[in-house]
C-alpha cells in the first residue's frame, strides 16, 4: 500500500465524495455534460470515476484513438473542482476486438462464446493483453500529469463472471497445467498423490491430460479455481505495469460482491488502496440489520486487506439498485446513515455507482444521482448534496484509524475447498460462519478485521478461527505466533480439515491445530438436524447457563486442555464442548459446537473481556451503530440509527458535534435514520 | 378481415362445431375412419381441421405426392355434412426436409438441433420456404374448389417454441443484421444512441458486429425479439401468398397461450378471422373463478384482434388436456357451460382439439372426443353431441356483436420491453395487469376488448393504460383521439416508461402523457415489500373509505390535474395517489399507486359510470358469468354458472329460451355447472 | 444363477463381512496397507472387494501392465483369512485411454464430453471394448486360480451417469437404429405404426432418419431408453466372457439406487448372484421408519432378481454418507440393526463402501470404517468389528431361505414408460406404488418379492400388481397362470393402459387384463386434487368403514366381476371402486382408486388371509422389523429395533439366541436400536 492514499484534490474537501461517471454515453449532448460538471459540484462531489467502459469511445477501432472527448471532460470537472479517478476500460473491450476468436471464451465443450456482458475475454488471449496494456500506457501517458488525476481504478469489478465464464481454450488449458507443473515442481507423482487421483482411476499419466472438467476430484477443481484467481492477478499486474510505465499516482480495484471470486488479499497487495463497491438489500423491514451487519463485515474485510487502514467505498446506491427483489426507496436520511456507517467502518469517502444513469442498455433503472435527462430537483439529489456538505465537513477524519483488538480469519480457500468438497453442505459456509462471529462485535461496536489465512496476526488480542476448513501453509505458525504474543484464539470445528490440497489433513482432525490447542485427533462429528439441539454442561460462566450446541457436535479427546462445557445429552454426553488451552502467553479454545446467536456472543464478549478489549459505549441500544475512528489526539464517535424508530443512545459526557461543534448531550436523541458523528480530544 | 367470417357449410347449421382431425394416423384402420364420419355427423359436428400435421403423409419424399387418402377424408366427411377447414403442413416439416441441415435451427453456441418437435425449423431456409410455398399452392390448387372447402387454417400455434427456439444460423443473423439496418436508416449510430450501446462499451463499429447473444443490452434483446416476431409475420405472409394463389376462402392461424411469443395484432391484420386455442385449468377449486376470469380474458383479446367482430374457438379440450398438473375431469356439464362461455365472449364456434386421440407418439393421453379406439358410448361423446344439438338451435347468435365500451390497452411490445429491462421484477407485469383489469367488468357482465398500442381507441368509452410501459409511435396521438372524442382514460404508474427502444423517454416519466394527464415529470417511485400498504385519504368517492396502496406509490408532480386521493403516510404522505384531468371532451385518469382487487372494482365502476357504461344485468352472484350478444333488432343474454352450486339470477322479464323458445322467470334458478341462453327482441 | 453362492472363504467365517478396498491410493504408504491387513481380521472381515477403480494403476499405459502390487494385496489379505472379490475395473479408464476421443461420450449436440467422473465412456467404442475384454481377461488369467479370489465383481453401479451420459456419438446412433431395425424386423411402416409417428408428422422414410433427440415421440423415447438398457447388459455380456474366458468363479454386479437406470432383471439373468448397494437416509427423525421401510424394499428387490435366493448386501455406510442433506451420526447400535436387517431380507452378509476412507479425490468425507490415516480406536471400527463377530456367530443363516408368499411386479418397463408420457404426472410413479404395497408387508413381517413383469408369478399365493402401466409380452398370459395356480391377483387402476411401445392398448383399458378382472373397457378417470377424496360404500369388510378414494377414480364397466365397494361422492357415485372376479382356481381383484396406507393394509392383509398367509408373529410394535429365515428343520426369527425408544415384542416360547445360544423369553424387551436373532426347531 502507497501512503498516498486518499488521493485528494489540494485545497479543497479531504473526505471523497464520487461516483462511476460514464459521459461517453451523452457526447451527443454537450449540454448535459456542462450541467453534469454544475451539478456535481453543487452536490459537494470531489470525484468522479471515469473511463471504467470507455475502450470503444477511446479507441473506435485498431488504429484509431479519440481522447479529445476525454481531455474536455478532464477540463470540465477540474473547473468545478472534481478531481478524476481515472479508470481502465479493461471490463468491456470494443466490439471490434472481439472480432478476433481468441479474444472471446471457449465453453467447456469446445463452443466459443459470443461477445456481450462484460468480462467476457479470454485473459490469455496475446491480442487482449496486448490491447490492454497499450490503451492503458497510452492513458498514463496522457494524463499521468495532469492535475484533476487523483488516481486509477483499474477494470472493473473482476471475477463477477467467474462462475459461468471460465474460458477453456487450449492456451487457458495450457496455462493451467504449466501453473500445476511449477506448483508441483515438475513432479507429477506429486500431483498425483497430493489430489489422491488413484482414487476412481483417475491418475495423470502426463500433464497434458489435466483438464478442469472433472468434478470428481477435489484437488483439481480447487487448482482450476486457484488459477482462475491467479489470472485475475496477473491481469492486474498487466494493467498496473502499463500505468505505472508513467504514472505514479495512487491505484485500486474496485472490490465486490461476496469477494470469492478471487483471492483478494492476493490483489489487494498489488494495490496502492483498497476499495468496494456495497449494496445492501435495505426493504425497511426488520432484515435490515442484518444487512447492515452484512456492509459493516465488508467494511471489516476491507481494513483485513488494507492492514487497518482507511480505504474507499467505490460505489454504493443514493436510491434503489435495479438488482433488488424490490426497489423500495431509501428513505430519508437513510443514505446519509449508511453512508456513514462506511466512514465509521473506515472509508475515507462515498462513491456511487452512478452519478446519471444511463437511457438504454443496462442498468438503466439503477437508483444514480440524476435519472437520465429527467429534471435534477429530486429529493436524491438533495440528499446526495446534504451528505456532500457533511463530508466536508469531517475532513479532520481522513486517515483516522479504526482500532480493531479483534482478527477474525475468513479465507477464501477455505471456502473454496468446501465448495469442491463432498459433505457438511448443510453446516455454514466459511463467509457465513465469519459473518456470524462478526456480527457479534458489530453489535457491541468493537472494530473487527476480517483477514485472510496469509495475513500476521500478532496484531490482535483476540483472534477468531471460524470455518477455517484449508491450513494454508504457516497458518498454524501464524495462530501459534499470535498465542506467543498473548492472544486469545478461538477455533471452531469447522477448522482444520484439510491441507493446501483439499486433503483430509494428516493424522485426523485438526491437525497442525491439535498441538496448539491441547487436542488429540477428533474420533467423529454428529451434525444434526435443524429441529435437534444437544444441551451443553457449563463451567465458569463462559457459556450462559442453558446453552445448546445446534449444528454439529465435534467428539474431541483433550490432550492437556481443560473442558469449560461438554455435552449433556446423546450418545457422547459427557465429551467436551468448549475447551481451553494455554499456549505460550496465550490462550486458546476450541469450539466443538455451533451456538445460537446469543450464546456465541456471550462467549465472545467473555473472550474479549479475557483480551482487555473494552468497547466504546457500555450499552447500545438494538441496530444502532456505533464506532470510533480515532487520530492522534482526537477521537470520533459515529453513532448510527439506520431503523425507522427513535432511540436513545448514552454517550457520556464531554462530546460536541464533529459536523457542527456544539456541545452534545451524555444521551442522544436519535430520530429513525439518524446519524450522529460527535468529537472529542483523545 | 374478410366478411366471410364465419364459414359455414350451406344449408346446414352456422354455429360451427369442429376440432382438429388427424386422419393420416388411421390410413391402416379405414373402419376406423368410416366411424369417425359417422360418428361426426351425429355428435352435430360442422367442421373438421383436416391436414395440420400431414405434410409426410401429403409428401413421403422431395417428389413424390400422395392425395389421394386426404381427397377420401373430403369426401368421407363432404358425406356426413362435415366442411373442412384445411390446414397448411407447415408447423413440422417431414423428417427427409430436415436432412437438409440448413432447414434446421442452429443454437447460439453455432451447433445445430436436431430435428423434432413441432416448429424445429429456421424460417430463413429457402429450402423450407420453398417447400412449404409448394405444398401450400399444392393444397390451394387441389381443394380450392371442393365443396366441403371452409377455409384455411394456417400452420398451428406459431411461436411455441420460441423461447428455447430461435435460430442463430448465419442467415438469420444477417436477416436480423438488415432488419436493424432498415430500421435505422442505415444509420448505425442512431442505432448506437437509441439503445444507448456506449454504456459497458457496446456501440458497434459495424452492422456486422450486432449479434443477438449480448444479455446486456435491453434495446438490442427488444429488436431481437421483434425479428423473431417479425419472421413469423412473414412466414404467415409467405403461406397466405401460396394460398391465395388458388383459393379465396378465409384464412386463419389458431393463436394461443399467452399471446407474447409474437405480435399477434400485426399477424391478425393478415388474417380474415382470428381464432384461439383456450385451455383453462379448470380443477373444480375456487381457483376455477380465476380460470374463467383469465378464458374470458383471451375472448376480449380475440374481440380485440377482430375489431369487435366474431372470432372462432379453435381449439378446447372436451375431457383434460395432459398437460395439466391433474387430470381431474370436468364434471357433467362443465364442458357445455364453458364453451357457451366463449361464445357470449364471441366466438361464432367451439371446436375441439382433438376429435380421436392418438394411440402413441405425443399427447396420447390429452382428452378428445374419442379415445383411440376404445368403447365410444361414452360420457364425453354425449356431452359433445349434446352440446352438437344447443349450438344447432344458436344459429341465430352467428355474427352478433359482443358491444364493448370498455378498451383495455395490452400491448406485448410492453411486455416484452419488461421483460428485457432490469427493475421492478416484484410488480406484474403488463399482460397480469390487463387481466386484473379486465376481470373487474368480467365480473359485471361487461364486454372489455384488449386492445394493443396500435389500435384505434375512439370506439370505446372508457380506455384503459395498465403497465403499457412502452410508447409506441402515435400511442399518446390515440390516447388523444379518444380524449378528444369524450372518453374516459385511466393511464397507470408502470405506463408510460420507455421509448419504442426501450430506452427511458425523455424528460422523465410518463414522457408524452404527461401533458394529457395534467402531471410534470415523476419524481421517483416507492416499491412496496409485500407486506406493506399506504393509506389513502380520498375524495369524492372514487376509491372507497379505507383503500389503501399497494406494490408500488409514484410521486407525481401535479401539473393542470387535481388529485382526488393522496397518500396518508409515509414520507410522501399528501403527494396525489389518483388525479383527474379534463383534456378535450374526455377525462384523464392516473393512478399512481396499485390497489387490491375490491379498491380497483370500485374505481372502475366509477368510472364506467362517468363514461355511461351500463352493465347487463344490475346484480350477478359471485362465479356466474353473463354476457349480451346482440343482432339487429334481437338481444341474447348468456348466464352460466360454471361452478359446482346453485345460484339465482335474478334476470328481469321478457326472456325466453334461445334453446327452447319457452319464456322464462325473471329469476333463474341455476344449478351448478348449468347454463342458459336466453333472447328477446331488442 | 450359480448354485455356489455365497462364495466362502474354506474354513473360515461363511456369512460374509467386507467392504470396497482401494489399496492402490495407498501404495507409497505400505504401512497403511500393512495395517489394513491386520485390522480386516480384528474386524471379523472375511471378504474385501479389489480392484474397482484400479486400472490406472493396473495398466499405466496401453503397453505397460502392473500387477505386482496387486499380488501383494492378494498376499497380504490371504495372509489374513480375506477373501477377495475381483473387480473388474471397467468403471473408470484410465486417462491415457481417454485421449482416443472414441472412447469419449458425444453430447446430443456433437460435440464431446472431456474425461471425468465415472462411466464417462461411449460403450460402442471398439477401443474401450477392446481395453475391457484385455484387462479382464489378464485378470482372470492371473487370479482365476487364487486361493483368495472369492468371486467377481463386474464395473461398479452401472448406469449411474445415465440421465445425462448418453453417448450420441454416429456409431451409437446408428447402433440404436439396428437395434430397432432388428426389433421391427426390418419393417420401418410397423415401427412408424407402433409409435404412431404420423402425429405431428414425424413417420420415418428411412431408418437412418431415427435420431433419440425428438421428445416428442413417446415410443421413441421408450426405445431410447431400452437401447441405452441394453448397452449395459452388452457390456455385462462383455465381461463376463472375458472372465469366463479363464475362470469359473462366481460373478455379480453391484447394484444400487432407484434400479431405474436399466433393465436388472435382464442384467440378473446373466449373473451367478445380484448384489446391491444400501444407503438409506437415517437421521434420527420419525422419516426413519420409511427409509427403513424403503431398505427392506430394496431386499425384496435382490430376491425378486434371485428369484427367492440368498444375496449380497454388497455396500452399506457403517457411518454417514457424504451426500446426505445432513451427516448425521448413525447412533450406536444402529449400524448393526440395519445390516441385520439386510440379512433379515436375504443378504448373506454384510459388506461396505469402504474400508478406508481415501485422503482427496472424491468422497473423502464419505464415511468408512478407517477414516484416511487417523487414529483407529474408534467407536465405528468398533462397533464393526463387534458386528463381524456376531456374523460369524450366524453362520448357520447362509443359504437359509426368505419365504415369500408375496409377489409384488414392480417393473421397469412400466416407469420408463411413464416417465415418456405425458399426463397423469402427479399419480404416483410404479416404483412409489410397488414400495408404498410392499411397506403393508413390511410392517407384518411378511416376506413379499419384488418381480418384474417377465417373471413367473406361480410361486406366490398373493400378487400384487401397481401401476403396471406398460404390459410386457405375455404379462397377461403370467397373471392367468398364477390366477389358474389359485392365486389372488389384485390389479390397480394405474396398471394396464400401454403396450409394449408405449402406445395406449388396443380396445381401451385394461386391454387384455379386462377379460381377466372380469371387467369391460373403463369409461375414464377422474384425477383428484390433493385436498379431494371420495367417500366410498364398502361391503363385506374388505376395506375398513370410512374408507375413502385418493388420488384417482377410475370408472369402470363390469363385465361378470362383482363390485366390494363403490363410490359414494361425485357424478360416479354408484360405480365400483373394487371388484372381485374369480377366475380359474383364483380370484382377480381390480382396485380402480388409491387408498390411505391403513385402508390399503386393511386390503392387503384381507387378501393375505384369503391367500392363506400367516405372519410370523401375531402383533408387531410399530417400527420394529421382523422377518423368518428358514433352514431345514430351524426357523431364525430376526428381531430389530432401528429406532431411539424401547419396545416390547411378544415372540411366543420356544426360541432361543442365535448369536449366543440362551433360552430367550416370549416376551423380549428391546432397548433402542437393539436386534435380536433367535431360531428354534423349524
Amino acid at each position: 500500500m502507497a501512503t498516498s492514499f486518499p488521493p485528494v484534490v489540494p485545497g479543497r474537501f479531504q473526505m471523497l465524495h464520487g461516483g462511476d461517471y460514464n459521459p461517453e454515453q451523452w457526447r451527443h449532448r454537450p449540454e448535459l455534460l456542462d450541467e453534469d460538471a454544475r451539478l456535481m459540484r453543487r452536490a459537494g462531489m470531489t470525484a468522479a470515476s471515469v473511463g471504467i467502459f470507455s475502450w470503444a469511445a477511446l479507441q473506435p477501432g485498431p488504429d484509431s484513438w479519440d481522447f479529445a472527448w476525454l481531455d474536455a471532460v478532464f477540463a470540465r470537472l477540474q473547473a468545478q473542482g472534481v478531481g478524476i479517478l481515472l479508470a481502465t476500460p479493461s471490463a468491456a473491450r470494443p466490439l471490434w476486438l472481439a472480432e478476433d476468436a481468441e479474444v472471446r471464451r471457449m465453453r467447456s465443450d469446445g463452443t466459443r462464446e459470443d461477445p456481450g456482458g462484460r468480462h467476457s475475454f479470454c485473459a490469455t488471449s496475446p491480442r487482449w493483453r496486448a490491447a490492454v496494456a497499450e490503451i492503458d500506457r497510452r492513458l498514463a501517458e496522457r494524463y499521468a500529469g495532469h492535475p484533476a488525476l487523483l488516481g486509477w481504478h483499474i477494470s472493473n469489478e473482476f471475477g463477477g463472471a467467474a462462475e459461468n465464464g471460465r474460458c477453456h481454450c487450449p492456451r487457458c488449458i495450457a496455462g493451467f497445467q504449466g501453473w500445476l507443473r511449477r506448483r508441483f515442481g515438475d513432479d507429477l507423482d506429486a500431483l498425483n498423490r497430493a489430489w489422491n487421483s488413484a482414487f476412481w482411476s483417475h491418475s495423470y499419466q502426463d500433464w497434458a491430460q489435466i483438464r478442469p472438467c472433472d468434478r470428481s476430484n477435489d484437488g483439481l477443481m480447487l487448482a482450476w479455481q486457484r488459477w482462475c484467481s491467479d489470472l485475475v492477478l496477473d491481469v492486474v499486474r498487466l494493467e498496473k505495469a502499463a500505468i505505472r510505465s508513467a504514472s505514479a499516482a495512487p491505484i485500486t480495484t474496485n472490490m465486490h460482491g461476496p469477494m470469492d471470486f478471487y483471492d483478494h488479499g492476493a490483489v489487494a497487495r498489488e494495490l496502492d488502496f483498497v476499495s468496494y463497491d456495497c449494496y445492501p438489500d435495505i426493504d425497511g423491514s426488520p432484515r435490515d440489520a442484518e444487512a447492515v451487519a452484512a456492509a459493516s463485515f465488508y467494511d471489516g474485510c476491507m481494513r483485513g486487506l488494507a492492514g487497518g487502514r482507511p480505504w474507499l467505498l467505490m460505489e454504493s446506491c443514493p436510491s434503489q439498485p435495479q438488482y433488488k427483489p424490490r426497489m423500495r426507496l431509501k428513505r430519508p436520511g437513510m443514505h446519509r446513515a449508511l453512508s456513514l456507517a462506511h466512514v465509521a467502518g473506515g472509508s475515507d469517502g462515498v462513491c456511487y455507482f452512478q452519478w446519471r444513469a444511463g437511457s438504454n442498455g443496462h442498468e438503466k433503472h439503477h437508483g444514480a444521482v440524476l435519472m437520465q435527462d429527467a429534471p435534477t430537483d429530486t429529493r436524491v439529489f438533495r440528499e446526495v448534496a446534504e451528505l456532500g456538505a457533511d463530508l466536508a465537513r469531517l475532513g479532520g477524519v481522513v486517515g483516522a484509524a479504526c482500532p480493531a483488538p479483534v482478527g477474525i480469519v475468513c479465507d477464501v480457500h477455505s471456502t473454496w475447498a468446501r465448495r469442491v468438497s463432498g459433505g457438511f453442505q448443510g453446516e455454514p459456509a466459511p463467509a457465513e460462519l465469519a459473518m456470524t462471529h462478526h456480527r457479534c462485535f458489530h453489535e457491541r461496536g468493537i472494530h473487527a478485521d476480517l483477514v485472510d489465512a496469509d495475513s500476521d496476526l500478532t496484531r490482535f488480542a483476540l483472534v477468531v478461527v471460524p470455518g477455517v476448513a484449508l491450513l494454508r501453509p504457516g497458518f498454524a505458525a501464524r495462530i501459534e505466533a499470535a498465542l506467543a504474543a498473548g492472544a486469545q484464539v478461538l477455533v471452531d470445528a469447522l477448522s482444520g480439515w484439510y491441507d493446501d490440497e483439499a486433503a483430509i489433513v494428516a493424522g485426523g482432525r485438526p491437525g497442525p491445530l491439535a498441538g496448539l490447542l491441547g487436542l488429540g485427533a477428533s474420533e467423529e462429528m454428529d451434525v444434526l438436524r435443524t429441529d435437534e439441539r444437544v444441551a451443553l454442561t457449563v463451567t465458569g460462566g463462559w457459556l450462559p447457563a442453558g446453552t445448546h450446541a445446534i449444528g454439529h457436535c465435534d467428539l474431541m479427546r483433550l490432550a492437556g486442555a481443560e473442558a469449560l462445557a461438554s455435552y449433556a445429552g446423546e450418545f457422547y454426553a459427557g465429551r467436551p464442548a468448549l475447551t481451553r488451552h494455554r499456549h505460550g502467553a496465550g490462550t486458546s479454545w476450541y469450539l466443538g459446537c455451533r451456538l445460537e446467536r446469543p450464546a456465541l456472543a456471550h462467549l465472545l464478549a467473555r473472550l474479549a473481556d479475557a483480551a482487555g478489549i473494552r468497547p466504546p459505549l457500555p450499552e447500545i441500544p438494538a441496530g444502532v451503530v456505533v464506532r470510533e475512528r480515532i487520530q492522534p489526539g482526537r477521537r470520533y464517535l459515529f453513532v448510527l440509527n439506520p431503523q425507522p424508530q427513535a432511540v436513545q443512545v448514552g454517550v457520556g459526557p464531554g462530546w460536541s458535534d464533529a459536523l457542527g461543534e456544539a456541545a452534545m448531550p451524555a444521551t442522544l436523541d436519535l430520530a429513525g435514520h439518524q446519524a450522529q458523528v460527535l468529537t472529542r480530544p483523545a
